[in-house]
């Protein structure tokens, strides 16, 4: 299938977070999506531009990071240009990201229609993404906000899901469908409802809306980060950016789209939902990270690196991060999860994998703050 | 107990053996009697010459080991002469070790008792092991070929036993008792048969002989072995060693002291036992270097090396060996092995650390020979 830029069409990439689940790779300096945790040779953020570019054109991207990232952001992404690359003083979450690059993109550009993508997801099948990614533009287009939902291959309490309803019957987005609500992460017995009752797919937090569209409910429902955004916009292009950030953004509100937007207008009937049909991971810990790379043996061994770095006697299972460029060696030890680093080593289980956090957190205990 | 050195007494030590189930840090280079595996600031070697040195005095200690290995011996032992280190062209076991002493001994000072004390045991209880190797001199001189048998504290199975008989009856050696007879290492029930008999002490290698009766004993069990050793022993102090060496050394008999003659002497009468009373260990893997180590934790954790380089959540029961300066972490993680060396990692579990010799095999059909 072939691919063209969409016209008046751009992508957001807020690339934030922190991907402490994946310590001793992920660090503060050099979080998850500055990572090739896929083995294709590109990292998160740029297979995330790759995917972009057909849809948005290089230099329809803007990218949302902090102030920290911005050296690595674009030596990562040379075809993107100093002005597309917006640094944030400090985290406020996803709405003021997103809303910041809107009201940017306002005053440069007028009304289009922006497409909010994570710089720390992993994405298969190029032609469906793609196919996914028009339809809510029309959708977005037609005046909603419009998530894509990834179908449920299992009943996961890791992910958000949303919860769809009736045929859209929009010209263009053929799939799309209203969305009734959006849910936080389920429990077990949750989640295994809502993937047998067949309407819920999980929320993979693209939102896709018109800048006017978007910013317009977040007046309505967010009146105070709205007019603070506004106002970081306006000054911007100018030399007066720094002085007003440094006025505004320390009192920006810290909210996720979804709770600022998505939600209260899902409620009122303002938001579609086109099912995605591309393969969607969101990488977040040593666990699933696995499920992403080729076996390394018979027995499910998984390694993120040079394979030749790694030897195993009667070891099933294992994940092995061998990224020093020292010799791994596993011996009469299943799903064992062993990330080498050269500073810091992590020896953990595959089932433990999520709780990667509390580690983090031990060695800050520790006082080892230069780990992190 | 105040210690002085015993009259016409000789320590010999053989320092060999590879330790590869103490892999990655014993290597072929620097094999596990080279390090410090107690943390106590000394290597085993060190140690072992500590040890003997107020029973021989520093000039009575003679350390037999590889040629590539002379060097280091030198290094971690100042107070012994260059004279005091015999290098082995080969491995040839212990008998043709502990033999070439006694017959270099037997031209340099004639007949005197010599006690030989492997490099790589871990050895507590200073006065009871100088009290045993006291009476073990003087059954010596009594004309018997006299061994230490540990209290075999549980029926391990990685250890020979020695059979203890009647009292010696010789002045000088109170508790000495005859011999029976040696067994190899038992399976798991005759081990626990020994132990409930309470006539099987465990088989250190501990040797203490005069040098004329052990020399004679080896002449009449393995003459080919004794007239090669003498060959070799006649040239050692003159220009011909190298020539001499060369022409014999290749072609003696590869066999371990305790077959040679320990056995076959045993079973006519000529061997003796001194029960030891000090605290034994050979420190044979991971699993039981633990047990010399103190606690790091209220779990049993134990690290050979700078407890501050661990951190530990939810991991109880771990050996770990921190050698590399890193900091290595673990998680949700209980009774695993981890030894990090800079340029290679073991992981394994601790009842699979006497299976760490396999993983040696690996490294070397993995083409990693340099790792070794």
């Amino acid at each position: 299938m072939p691919s063209s830029a969409i016209p008046g069409f751009r992508a957001v990439v807020p690339a934030g977070g922190s991907g402490t689940r994946l310590w001793p790779v992920s660090r503060a300096d050099r979080p998850k999506f500055l990572h090739d945790l896929t083995g294709s040779g590109r990292t998160l953020l740029q297979a995330t531009a790759d995917r972009l570019a057909p849809l948005a054109g290089d230099d329809g991207i803007l990218v949302v990071t902090g102030e920290r990232h911005v050296a690595a952001v674009r030596e990562q992404l040379p075809g993107v240009g100093a002005d597309q690359v917006l640094p944030e003083p400090s985290p406020r979450d996803s709405m003021a990201a997103i809303g910041l690059a809107a009201a940017v993109l306002e005053r440069r550009v007028g009304d289009v229609v922006l497409g909010s993508f994570a710089a720390d997801q992993v994405v298969t099948g190029r032609a469906d993404f793609e196919r996914s990614v028009h339809e809510a533009v029309e959708a977005a287009r037609a005046g909603y906000v419009t998530t894509v939902g990834i179908a449920a291959s299992r009943p996961s309490t890791a992910f958000g899901y949303v919860h769809g309803g009736s045929p859209l019957d929009v010209a263009g987005a053929p799939s799309a469908v209203h969305v009734r609500g959006f849910t936080e992460k389920p429990d077990a017995a949750t989640a295994r409802e809502y993937l047998a009752s067949g309407e819920y797919r999980w929320n993979a937090g693209i939102f896709v809306a018109s800048t006017s569209v978007l910013l317009g409910h977040l007046a309505d429902q967010r009146p105070a980060l709205h007019d603070g955004l506004r106002r970081v916009a306006d000054a911007w292009d100018t030399p007066e950016r720094a002085r007003v950030l440094a006025e505004v953004w320390p009192g920006l509100e810290k909210i996720a789209i979804d709770h600022a937007v998505a939600e209260p207008v899902a409620a009122a009937g303002g938001v579609a939902m086109v099912p995605g049909t591309f393969g969607w991971d969101d990488v977040g810990d040593f666990n699933s990270l696995a499920a992403l790379l080729p076996a390394d043996d018979d027995s499910g061994s998984k390694v993120l690196g040079d394979g030749a770095d790694v030897v195993r006697v009667q070891s099933a299972g294992s994940v092995v991060v061998p990224a020093s460029g020292r010799t791994v060696t596993l011996l009469g030890i299943d799903d064992v999860v062993v990330v080498d680093t050269p500073d810091a080593l992590l020896v953990t289980t595959r089932a433990r994998a999520q709780q990667v956090r509390r580690m983090v957190d031990a060695v800050r205990d520790h006082g080892r703050e230069d780990l992190l």
